[in-house]
């Protein structure tokens, strides 16, 4: 199993991307993990560092696929 | 199965966005069809029919996904 990760920040575009992702992802070979950045601020560093810049964004394969715009990670930082 | 569709321009962030998206969906439950809109410039009015303003773009279960940010739909068209 490979990881993939979504990052999020709880907004509505977030929620349907997640919705999205999780639903169409082949589960069968990526354990997705869901992160929420408002509440895993520790996390953000993280996130940036595999080049998200905003939410919802989804790390896969080591490439940072921004799905739609909920936020900037600008954003939820502050 | 369930139809996915992936739309494109051609653009380097399209190919990063397809060979991302092509290789974590399930293919057990989806047939993605690619779509090069500078080539099939006739399905451009049905990408933005089905909510796609940019591109790359997967359009999947009803919603569409834009995935990163190659060019606008009207850049596109132009």
């Amino acid at each position: 199993m490979k990881n993939a990760m979504f990052y999020h920040a709880g907004c509505p575009v977030c929620v349907s991307a997640e919705e999205s992702i999780t639903t169409v992802i082949d589960r069968d070979r990526y354990d997705v993990e869901i992160v929420h950045l408002r509440e895993a601020r520790d996390r953000i560093a993280e996130a940036e560092s595999r080049g998200v810049i905003s939410v919802p964004a989804l790390v896969v394969e080591g490439r940072a696929l921004h799905i739609n715009f909920g936020a900037s990670l600008d954003d939820v930082k502050a």
